[in-house]
């Protein structure tokens, strides 16, 4: 038997949009954006209802804040609502919705009085309405002028006239008793992340390698020496892989090997020696205030650190001798290196995410202390190293415990897995992925896979920051297409996506890799290198004009408006982006080969842009400067791999005056 | 501050289907059925797990039965577990996943043995695992000796013999521990219904026309002379409009005229008189032991009755007297008639399913104990008049109700409604429900339709019961194609769906419509009326044929397994139906033009029925009784309105052996 206490709300508020999973996993915004929140609302029977989208920010006493929806589609039951997020914080939303019973009498009541019927049952009701209003309220003056006036109208018409005054209809629904008011479960949240979150391009580099003598580790000041160059390529971010003290114990040396020569570095991700651990700098690099005067110059330039944030112990970091509870033991009692059989991992160490006897807790929260103080010392981006093998549950975690403290905060989850393990990390709190973009390839499977990304469910979670290159990772393509290639993956990387990145010798078109394998031969993680930054072949012209392209062009600051397009050709990629407001249009179209030209027939969607057949408009090809007055949909390119791999092409409208051209944002 | 009490499970269980609106509401099958849930279940890390899908009946106090899923798509984290659905009643099933600690040892254990390395540690780690296991379970004389075994074993290579045995394996993971366990919420719900919730055929009749005598009411008695004729036609169950007394205060008359001559009979939704309410029978008709007579005489000759459940009272309802307080009052406390304004239905009263001071308690025990009234009178299937004006919390909550006494009760929503508000009475218990069928007559709009309803979420929660008629709707189509059109949608309605209707006089023909709209002339709703059930150009054997057809073949008594398949001709439909096992496959074409014969050349689907380009195959066509020897994608049709508007092909294998055909059950 199930018991019945109070009648359920007849209201059903169900399809709540955005979304992730029902509601169990936040959806992700940057400041500035505008949520649209859409549900299908309805109730049985006839009532009218009212549905208020409702918000907060998390964590804070403040009350919700309410704005009424609108039916958009009556026949799906239908409505929007939407409120501008304007902090770097957690908001709360949901939808309340209830019957609006006055307004659901007066058009009854109207119908009928239309009809020509005798209506003064319904007319007393409206009274009533009134009546039981103004008890609630105590005392209002406009109501009890609104009754004195009803008690002295003279005819049925009159009276309808005053119930029907708008004045009237917004007062009895701001002062609604709210019947059968009905609240969305659960409770749905926004993550509003800082700007940089969506819109930022990445710049990897090892700063051991910055240097300019061979043989001897770079600087944080040989880093500070090369800002001027990087920020003249345009990049926003300066990732650094991890900058502490470095172990000697079982240390790799060259290309990965066993045992690391007198003079080899070791890896930068087997950290921790005598000089400290995750709160340390190596000494080869210079000190902590080194670091942090490199942090403040990057600043001031108009552009950030990221740290890494790797969590491997090698046997010689601090926390081995303090916290053996931290870690994975054998039977012996020993602590276990890492492994993933039969591969051996021994110049490191795993934590125990669940080390016994609640030794977790204070694993968890030293792990945090670490994020706590580089975030104090102004690192506000982290790259997390390998997240899917260390625990979910302390990533959800951690990134909330910090986020509460510095709402600022990026987390980029270094994942190289099974989609749905990816796709989990972005759903528990990173801000941002690395994608499956540096092995797609072809047209079709970018499609494919660009359209999950931006288009569907994972654009709501999920931030792509497009690698074209990492240390672990160097592409076929680019090791066989070269300098071609190079461009025209750097294009495709900087144009899909929003946030994208590199890692330094791209700029370069280096290309020198293990026989057979996707990676770097005398890999710069097992090495010092000295680069010449200035070397022949280079595109760091192409860099700094694509990133200019992207600076100017709001259209490419956005992530989730990216839409495929006809190119005749299964070789040339055709897509565009624009603003909501189609001030800004970019279409870009791409050659994916980079051995041969190619030409291609491309059908400009002109219909999207709310350009008639015969309506002129201009495409200027911001990358040659050229521009093509046209006319409908077609439109021919011949792309030089060699030349150009890429066009980019803002579409300008063309207004039919004196004036002439009106192109957006030149 | 996130409080740090155990550490959350590594192991995320998610994307669970079948599943409705993430578990909030119960999907649907019949007795016999086979459920087979699949998710996306993962932990972070290496280490192994065991998926167990767990289900027991709902309101029992059985334990959970455990079926081990299996993986399915390793890459994509994807397993699957199924289990047979023996009784009708509510299930629950859920999924619980935990980390097998026994063999991911074992599975790194022996990939570095098999590489050659030497590993007594890790062997000591195997030991181990059985030693805890034989301490939880204090006593087990296998693992006892397994223990014994290894200790004597004289190598490495030995030891692993003994840790890989699959006796070994099966036995730690029944006895594990089940480190990890996470269990998916919210436990998700199965209503089994018997098989007639998804294959049966109706008829609907009104009583009072099944007499001989122009102007007299007929009788329980005249319906009993009829089911022979209807057990001819193939029908199963025998849907009843309201039989209850009619209200003779306001009576509609005939054409649904304001007033009603003398001998008028009222609109049978008009229920109460002086003679009783909903649990009363009309006079006119008989006595409640004629209707159970009635009803009996159905069971016998394997068919049921459907009744209606028609929440209305006429103004000579004895509810209005007794129970005031359940409807809704004017201000002058006097009680409201049913309204749509400006339109007025003086003849009967809604209630107010949220009658103040708890009247609704008392209003809801009453309505659920007129339920209970007719089933415990054997009527096990309710067709309830427009829901959607009702209050849904009530349907929710009495449907529950009932089946909890009568799982074997069926609830057909007559809700012609918007889509949202149709859904949702799917969604909170009604088994079958009316569809946008009888409106859907061109191909592309079918197709969209029927595969929302069949292939998409909607299938785990909608039955879509077919009428391809109504009293309520002549559609146009049978209205201006006539016999062809009759027998066309009769053929769509019967095959489309495992579950279907016709309101009688369909079998006639009867396309006499009020001018200008979908209604029928002198509606059977407000009059009584004679027919001569054989008359000239009735498509009665059609109808027995069609129905006969269904019976024996088992792919038509399943409502999710449509297909639709390229037929080259806008006006000829093609789909199909198979078994899971493809041991019955029904291949339909139709002629949607009532007018003028169509020919159309089929793509037949043989790849999907494991035939190859080059193998033969039979096509039986059951309604001509021909046979074709096919080989190839190609079949070309030709379909006469006026013989044989539809084609319904049984397709049977060829084997190669000297006895020919093999075709499934003939």
């Amino acid at each position: 038997m199930r018991p019945l206490t109070a009648p359920l709300s007849p209201l059903v508020i169900e399809n709540v949009k955005p979304c992730v999973d029902d509601g169990k996993f936040p959806i992700k915004r940057v400041v500035g954006d505008t949520l649209t929140v859409t549900a299908t609302i309805f109730r049985d029977g006839h009532a009218k209802i009212v549905p208020l989208l409702k918000y907060k920010e998390k964590c804070t006493d403040q009350a919700w804040i309410e704005v009424e929806m609108v039916s958009i589609n009556p026949g799906l039951d239908l409505w929007q609502g939407s409120f501008k997020l304007e902090k770097n914080t957690r908001y709360l939303y949901t939808i309340e919705a209830f019957t609006d019973i006055y307004y659901s009498w007066l058009v009854d009541a109207t119908k009928k009085f239309d009809a020509g019927q005798d209506i003064p049952s319904d007319l007393l009701e409206g009274q009533q309405h009134l009546e039981e209003t103004l008890d609630r309220l105590e005392e209002n003056d406009y109501l009890s002028q609104t009754l004195a006036m009803l008690s002295t109208a003279e005819s049925q018409a009159g009276q309808m006239a005053i119930f029907s005054e708008q004045r009237l209809k917004d007062f009895m629904k701001e002062h609604s008793a709210r019947k059968d008011a009905a609240t969305f479960e659960p409770t749905l949240e926004v993550i509003v992340d800082r700007l940089q979150a969506r819109y930022s391009a990445w710049y990897e580099m090892f700063p051991r390698s910055q240097g300019t003598v061979p043989g001897q580790s770079g600087t944080f000041a040989d880093c500070k020496a090369r800002l001027p160059e990087i920020k003249r390529m345009g990049f926003d971010v300066i990732y650094l892989p991890p900058i502490h003290p470095i172990g000697v114990t079982n240390r790799k040396g060259r290309n990965n090997s066993l045992v690391a020569g007198p003079n080899d570095p070791g890896s930068p991700w087997a950290i921790g020696s005598e000089h400290g651990g995750h709160k340390a700098v190596e000494p080869s690099l210079g000190t902590l205030e080194d670091f942090m005067d490199f942090e403040q110059a990057c600043r001031q330039m108009g552009m950030e650190v990221a740290l890494d944030f790797a969590l491997n112990c090698s046997p010689d970091h601090p926390y081995l001798k303090d916290h053996p509870e931290w870690f994975l033991k054998r039977p012996d009692g020993t602590i276990k290196y890492s492994e993933n059989p039969p591969k051996k991992y021994e110049d490191i160490h795993s934590f125990d995410y669940e080390a016994p006897n609640g030794a977790w807790k204070a694993l968890w929260e030293e792990l945090k202390d670490v994020l706590l103080f580089w975030a104090e010392r102004g690192v506000r981006i982290f790259r997390v190293d390998n997240p899917h093998t260390k625990s979910i549950p302390f990533w959800e975690w951690v990134i909330a415990e910090v986020q509460d403290s510095y709402p600022d905060t990026i987390f980029l989850a270094e994942a190289f897995t099974r989609p749905a393990v990816m796709k989990r990390l972005g759903k528990i709190g990173f801000t941002q992925s690395y994608t499956y973009f540096t092995w797609r390839n072809f047209k079709r499977e970018i499609i494919e896979y660009l359209t999950e990304l931006t288009q569907a469910e994972m654009k709501e979670y999920y931030r792509g920051n497009f690698f074209a290159n990492t240390p672990d990772i160097l592409p076929e393509i680019l090791q066989v297409g070269r300098r071609p290639a190079f461009k025209m993956r750097f294009a495709l990387a900087a144009t899909l996506s929003s946030v994208y990145g590199i890692y330094s010798s791209y700029e370069l078109g280096e290309a020198a890799a293990i026989e057979g394998k996707e990676e770097y031969l005398n890999s710069e993680k097992y090495e010092i290198k000295v680069w010449d930054w200035d070397r022949p072949g280079n595109i760091k012209d192409y860099i700094a004009l694509i990133n200019k392209i992207r600076r100017e062009n709001p259209a490419l600051h956005l992530y989730d408006n990216l839409k495929f397009h006809e190119a005749a050709s299964e070789n040339v990629l055709f897509y565009s982006k624009a603003t909501p407001d189609q001030s800004n249009i970019i279409l870009a179209v791409v050659n994916l080969n980079p051995f041969s030209t190619q030409q291609a027939r491309l059908d400009i969607p002109i219909d999207q842009f709310k350009i008639g057949p015969d309506d002129p408009y201009r495409l200027h090809n911001l990358i040659t400067g050229e521009s093509h007055l046209c006319r409908g949909r077609e439109f021919f390119v011949t792309l030089d791999p060699h030349k150009d791999p890429a066009y980019i092409f803002r579409l300008g409208r063309w207004l039919h005056t004196e004036e002439g051209f009106d192109y957006f944002g030149m």
